[in-house]
């Protein structure tokens, strides 16, 4: 989906977006370790991330994995003016307690599942993507999973 | 589900935890506005909690709602030696941007699945617990909704 320029860019407009104009993303200490032509890898630290019993508490799990959600759909609505990228539904599922780094993973989307979603935004001016990430901690299977409906929305064409 | 002294307490109780223990909810500003017989209505600033358009983080409301249902089900099992409690699997549907305040309210559950809970937990060792939160923002109706499916442990009984 994506160049290696294209990812470079992303990458840093990205962390930027998030480390100034979100808080909570800048308290959660959220970085792109990785954002290549395969997909990205966010990580956090488990400090400020902590619940009370010292592993990751479940709201940071899930506002790691809606940041990589989003970023997700953002970079595949691209082209299409300034879309705007809302969640719509999320789902969750916890397997084990995260006792590390706070580390989510998703790939972009299949070829064709981005091209139809391009089409659909070109189109309607508004196009709705499902994205799923996975949550871990470093060298370790997934400790939780979660699965997004993304929606974005660009300024319609002008009729006629 | 409460009295009025037990519900005083809970409500010093959880303040004290995810203002101290979480850092997460420190940086939402999460505060417990009210915990009653009725319920528990958790309050957070929206200025902690913007993305880069200025309405709730998607992640922010996934956390106010999973602290929220946390505690009932903390409260819900309590007398039963130290109940841990977390979560198993969430939904959250998005039903319009939050502008405002962030405020998530749940209702204790029906008595008689309080009772099953509690028994189950008592013989078993382990209980799970579904539980419903709104979010929205003050006056409002719902912004988002949250279903939350939650696990609490004890040690087991000892055999024979």
């Amino acid at each position: 989906m994506l160049d290696e320029n294209s990812a470079r860019e992303w990458r840093q407009r990205l962390q930027a977006l998030w480390s100034q104009r979100i808080p909570l993303a800048q308290a959660m200490q959220v970085e792109i370790r990785r954002l290549d032509r395969a997909g990205l890898l966010l990580a956090a630290p488990l400090a400020p991330n902590r619940n009370h019993v010292g592993t990751a508490f479940g709201g940071s799990l899930q506002g790691l994995a809606t940041l990589a959600g989003w970023a997700v759909t953002l970079v595949a609505a691209a082209g299409h003016g300034a879309p705007r990228v809302v969640i719509r539904e999320c789902r969750m599922r916890f397997l084990a307690p995260v006792e590390g780094e706070l580390i989510a993973t998703a790939a972009w989307p299949e070829a064709e599942t981005v091209a139809a979603f391009r089409n659909r935004l070109a189109t309607e001016g508004r196009a709705r993507l499902m994205v799923a990430v996975d949550i871990g901690t470093s060298g370790e299977s997934a400790a939780a999973r979660f699965s997004g409906e993304f929606v974005a929305r660009v300024e319609p064409p002008a009729a006629g």
